[in-house]
Order: C-alpha cells, then sequence, then structure tokens
C-alpha cells in the first residue's frame, strides 16, 4: 500500500496556506485587538507582556492599529514615571460595531455591539411571520436594522457587518435559508433579498445562539451541545469554540433524531422524532391546549401555576429529550449540555425526567445539563457579537471592508 | 452586557500561541516534507513551487532536512540543461519508519510504514484476548512490535514511535485504556505496561480506522462518519480531517445510540441501544448460532451461502444501524457514512435495510453510505500512518525525539 501521506490539504499542523510574514502580521494584529479589548487599556509594554512579543514588535502593530481608527491612545501614562511616559491604549470609542438582527416566528430584532461588547443600540418588534413572504419580513427587518445603525452613528461607531439570525437550515458558506419550515421559507437567498451595503451574513439561530452562550455564558465550556428552541428544534455543537456545521451546514439538527422509530410520522419524512415529543406543538397538544392558539410561554405560566395536564406533557417532553440527548452523548461526549432559548424557561419541569433518562441510560458517563442564562436573547446577542469578534479577528481586513460574519 | 469579546484562546484566526519565526519555519519544514513525500522526487525549485515559498527559503529548509536525515539528494537532475543542474529530492530511504500495533479480541499484529506509506514490515497472530490479563497481552504484543521493528531496522530505518489500537474507550491526551469490555480492561495505562523506547501512542481503534480510511480511502472526503465493529459497534467522526474525539475523548460511541428504548437492557445501563441489535452477539443469537463459539466470519460465509436466518438477522441488524445513523446524520451532517471493519464484510446483507431506514427517515437529505475498501486492516494501518505522518507534520520535533502519535 502506498502513496497516502502527501496530500498536503490535510497536513495536521494549522493553517493550510504557506505561512508568511503578511499573514503572521494578520495574527499578530489581532492578538493585539483581542488583548487590548479583553484587558485595556494597556500600555504598549503590558501589551508586548501579554501576547509575548517585544515592545518594538507591538508598537509597529499598536501604530496600524490606531492609523485604522480601531485603537485610541488616551495619552501618558503614570506622568511621574522616570523615563519616556507609556501612553494607554483602549478600544476606539469611535470604532465600528457589530450589527445583529434576528427573523423569528413571531418577531423581529435588531442590536449594535461594540468591540468591547456592550450592546450600543437595540430594538424589538412583535411580528407574525409564520408563513409570511420574505420579501415584507426582510423590509421590515431592515428597518429596525436602520434604526440601530442610525443610533450607533449618532454615537460615532460605524457598523462593519451585519448578521442575520433565521430560524431555519442556511446552506454553508452561503446567505441562503435552505428551509425554514416555520415560516415556510424554502431557497430563499437574504443575499439578494437584503439591501445593505455592509458584509451580510446569515446562519441558523442555534448556532447564533450556541455562540452566545459560549462568548457570554458564565463558565460556559469551550465543548457542549447547545440545546434550543422556539417552535422546532435545533441544537449546536460547539468544540474547541467553534461551532460544528456539518457539511452542508445542517448539522444540529436534534429535532430529527429517532426517539421511537415506530412512532408518530413528521413533516420530515422520519417517525418518532424528537419534536414529535417534545417540540412546541406536540407539548400543547398533549396539555389539551390549542396549538393554533397557544404559544410557548403560556406553558411555563400554566406549569407555573402547578397545571397538572401541563406538567404531565412537560414531563413526557423531558423524558424524549433525554432520549435523544442520550444518543447525542454517546455520539458526541460534549463537556456539557445547555438548554437555551424557550427551554431555558421550561427547564424546571422539563430537567427531572430529561436528567433521569440521561443518567439512567448513559450510567455515569452523563454530561451535566445546565441552563442558559441568555434565554431567548441568545441568537440575536450571538449574531451581533459574531461581526463585533471578526473585526478583533482580523482588524486589518475588516477595516479593508473584508469578511463580517460567523466562522467556519 | 459587557466583556465577552476577550477571551484570547477562542480567537478563530487559528493558533493559539504568538506567531514566532521558529513556528512558521517549523510548519514550512513539514510543508516540504509533505510536498516531497507526495511529489517527489523534486528539484528545489519544484518545490518551492508547490508551497509558495521563495527558492532560497526552500533550499534553507531542505538544508536542515537533509542534516536531519529525512530527505536524500539523488544527485544532479537533468544534467544536459543550462545553468547550474538541480539535484532532485527524495524522502530519505533510511529515514524514520511509523510503527502501529493492534490488540484485537482475537488476534494481535504490528507493522512499520515508512514516511511514503509504505508497509515495510507486518505481522499478525491470532490470540485469545478475551477476559485475558493486560500484562501478557502486552508483552506478546510487544514481540511482534520488536520484530517488524527489527525488520526496518534491517532495511535501514528508524522506529520513531509507536501507536497502539485498542478496541476500547481511552482517556483523551492519555495512554490509559477506561474500558475496553470485550477483553475485560479498565483503567489499564498503557503508559505504564508497555515498555518501549519510542514515543507511545494508544487510540480506539475505531478513531484509527476512520482516520487509515482518511488518508488512504479511495476518494474519502474530509467530513465522514466511519463506523466498525468487531465486537462491539464503534464510530469515529471525521471533521476537516480530524478526529472529533469529544471532552474525555469517548466520542463515537454509536453502539449506545438509543434505537428502541424500551429495548432489551444493555451492559452499559442504557435500554435498547444499537449493539443490542446490530452488535456481533445480538446478531449471531437472532440468526441461531451460539454467540460463545460463533463468530462474525461465519455470518459472512452463511449469508453468502443463503442462509435465511441469517440473512434475516443481518435484515434487522441494518435496520437497527439505519435508525442510529438516521440520528447521527441529522446531528452530525457528515458528507457520507463509511462502513468498515467486520461491517465491510456484511454490507451486503446489511445495507439494503440499512439505506432504506436512513433514506425514508432523512427524505432525500440522506448522505450516502459507502464501504470502506480496507476491512479489518483498517485500524492497524491507521496507527502506523499516524505515527509516520506526525514526523512530516513536525519533522524537527520528531527528529529530536518528540511527538509521535495522532493528533487531536
Amino acid at each position: 500500500m502506498t502513496a497516502p501521506l502527501h496530500d498536503e490539504r490535510r497536513t495536521s499542523s494549522g493553517a493550510r496556506l504557506p505561512d508568511t510574514q503578511q499573514g503572521m502580521r494578520r495574527r499578530n494584529l489581532s492578538r493585539v485587538m483581542h488583548t487590548v479589548a479583553a484587558h485595556g487599556p494597556l500600555s504598549r509594554a503590558a501589551v508586548a507582556s501579554h501576547i509575548g512579543l517585544t515592545r518594538a514588535a507591538v508598537s509597529t502593530l499598536v501604530d496600524e492599529l490606531i492609523r485604522s481608527g480601531l485603537l485610541d491612545e488616551l495619552g501618558p501614562e503614570r506622568p511621574g514615571r522616570v523615563g519616556r511616559p507609556g501612553s494607554a491604549l483602549a478600544v476606539s470609542a469611535r470604532g465600528p460595531v457589530g450589527i445583529g438582527a434576528e427573523v423569528g416566528v413571531d418577531h423581529l430584532a435588531a442590536c449594535a455591539v461594540d468591540l468591547r461588547g456592550e450592546v450600543r443600540a437595540r430594538v424589538t418588534r412583535p411580528a407574525p411571520n409564520r408563513g409570511r413572504s420574505p420579501v415584507p419580513v426582510l423590509e421590515e427587518l431592515m428597518l429596525l436594522v436602520e434604526q440601530v445603525s442610525a443610533e450607533a452613528r449618532a454615537a460615532g461607531l460605524t457598523p462593519a457587518g451585519l448578521a442575520v439570525a433565521v430560524p431555519g437550515l442556511v446552506a454553508r458558506g452561503t446567505r441562503t435559508v435552505v428551509r425554514a419550515p416555520n415560516l415556510g421559507w424554502h431557497g430563499i437567498d437574504l443575499g439578494r433579498l437584503v439591501s445593505t451595503e455592509m458584509p451580510l451574513a446569515v446562519d441558523n439561530e442555534a448556532n447564533f445562539g450556541a455562540l452566545a452562550e459560549l462568548w457570554l455564558g458564565e463558565e460556559t465550556p469551550d465543548d457542549f451541545l447547545h440545546v434550543s428552541a422556539e417552535i422546532g428544534i435545533g441544537a449546536a455543537l460547539v468544540v474547541d469554540g467553534q461551532v460544528l456545521r456539518g457539511t452542508h451546514g445542517f448539522a444540529g439538527e436534534l429535532g430529527h433524531v429517532p426517539v421511537r422509530p415506530n412512532g408518530p410520522a413528521c413533516p420530515c419524512g422520519g417517525h418518532g422524532c424528537l419534536e414529535q415529543y417534545a417540540g412546541e406543538e406536540a407539548v400543547l397538544r398533549v396539555a389539551g391546549l390549542d396549538p393554533g392558539a397557544e404559544r410557548s410561554e403560556l406553558l411555563a405560566e400554566r406549569a407555573a401555576a402547578g397545571d397538572a395536564a401541563v406538567r404531565r406533557a412537560l414531563r413526557g417532553a423531558g423524558e424524549a429529550l433525554g432520549i435523544a440527548l442520550t444518543g447525542a452523548v454517546n455520539l458526541l461526549d460534549p463537556q456539557a449540555v445547555v438548554l437555551g432559548g424557550a427551554l431555558s424557561r421550561l427547564a424546571p419541569w422539563l430537567l427531572p425526567a430529561l436528567e433521569h433518562e440521561l443518567t439512567d441510560r448513559t450510567a455515569g458517563r452523563a454530561c451535566g445539563v445546565t441552563v442558559s442564562g441568555l434565554g431567548p436573547d441568545g441568537p440575536l446577542l450571538g449574531a451581533a457579537h459574531s461581526v463585533a469578534r471578526a473585526v478583533l479577528d482580523d482588524p486589518v481586513g475588516v477595516s479593508a471592508g473584508a469578511g463580517a460574519g460567523p466562522g467556519r
């Protein structure tokens, strides 16, 4: 057997392109930006010691970032000290912001997040988007985007890119919503329908929700499975701080993992999928409520009030979640499972049955289940932060107008 | 909401340490080695054009690799040409080899693979390892390792490291077999029990099998789910050419994905796990054969001879595999599912039911199912190649005695 060791694309040594001085400079510019965003204001010397480069090297990088309007010099630091005073560096107060937007089944939202991670503007509006045509939905969304962008500009900030979270599958590396069953959208290319001068990225709400958890959650590990629900049930696996997207961008379809293979038919073509037991519609029906009229907020209210039928329905949903998650934990071995979105509100009634199934079936190998503190805000925040982080990750590329949007 | 953008560990820009000239040099040494191993003999100029560096830069790198004994200069190339003749470079015929070894439930094996991917020595021996204590098993294994190492040395090659494939879970980043139920091993640290001067790596056979498929398979994509079986059923997900290991190193436990949640109890603690339907013991029992006495080779023979009970049993196993893989495909969205190990022999009788379930349940989103051409050789070859590739990936590090073994 010969000839197998060669494929250069597959070297495990990291980057796939030849290392160049230029690539190294760009990565080091990113390290300086991340360090100042995280720990600033900092002197050049402090930045140098943080990232392990010489002060001379850091000074060159810092000068370029100041010229690009990404860092500000705050003036002499500790002026009483001997020698040339160091000047404290901070992320520019007039720099880029990331714009995030969300198309929900029942609402639209937009926000602006600066390079330090602060939300600088935000707006949410109820909107009955189920079955509505994409054009008016996206026009209405862009009014909200304009509103938060204008607020950001009024504060001296520059929108650097727009990321849109949608409740559906987005083909990897594109801006096309392949399938958003709860909106009724199929094959909708937001790149053509959204009119903006900003770089535009589009992703599944479950992926942005998981990234928000990774970046904003308290003590969130680098490897976890994030499970969220609005109407359907989605999930995203984060591995080493990156969302696992799958070949077509469709990974994370926990809602269509078979729970009982001979169970009820699912619109996906399967039988007994998790959504048939733990999706909003299924839970409302089991609870004796009308899925056409009621929504999941009601489930939390009624369960809290002690409604036995609702609690029983949620127990059944938790059981089904526990079975599907047993499969996921065996396949993926995540450090934790995090319940986000609407599931976080329902956690008190879902968790006992869920954990019982998962712990029993995995005999102590179970990973812990935690509840997100972000609740339904995750996808919107994740979208805006993904743009702000893209600036930090490649400050020169972005300041030249490229590359907003989520990673691989 | 503040302070989220900073964590330097999470920059998506790639490497986690500051870029240095030294790191860049090491990565470029690797590119030269991979290029010559893949396409050699090559002149320095050809290497330079392959990897996009200047000829001067490549010459410096090549000189270091020649000094380290990794590349050979074959003498003047096309001596009739005008100007200074280029000298063709080739991977050294007297360079390092990777040693792979395998502990199977019924056999032991070892082999040596050189940097061009050629098997230079190989030995396999039947061994009834079920329930046998690790010490004699590993002593016997090391006799085989010594045998192939001696053969390699006699050919002028130098064993660079040893990688051992085991039929069980190995804790990530360690050499400890946490659990190998079919051997009866629990918490066995091969780092303590294996006596060798070589760098030693230990991993699950399913992971090495998947890597062999990645490196040696024909047209294997970079993203696939490799499913294999000896006695149990294991799997490994390859993403972008890397095995997804999971937090503890336990990812890929397809055999314990629930297929029918109220099905028979499984030793893992679960109920209705895939192994209860498609594991060797279950299939033998359903076929009316004695799992204590018979083995899976017999299943293929009998199925080929038209034995109706065996074919029915394999159809049931294929169905269960299809249900478990529906969950895996929904979660992971791989480009392909590859059946390896003993499953490749049984594929003709498993595949129809498997594909029927998977295609029906995923409604056209199904990824294709292919059968490995490596059969039961995968884990052993994957182990040896992982050592050889580690040399190519970091030639200077390895020539200094470090770093054999699989990547993350």
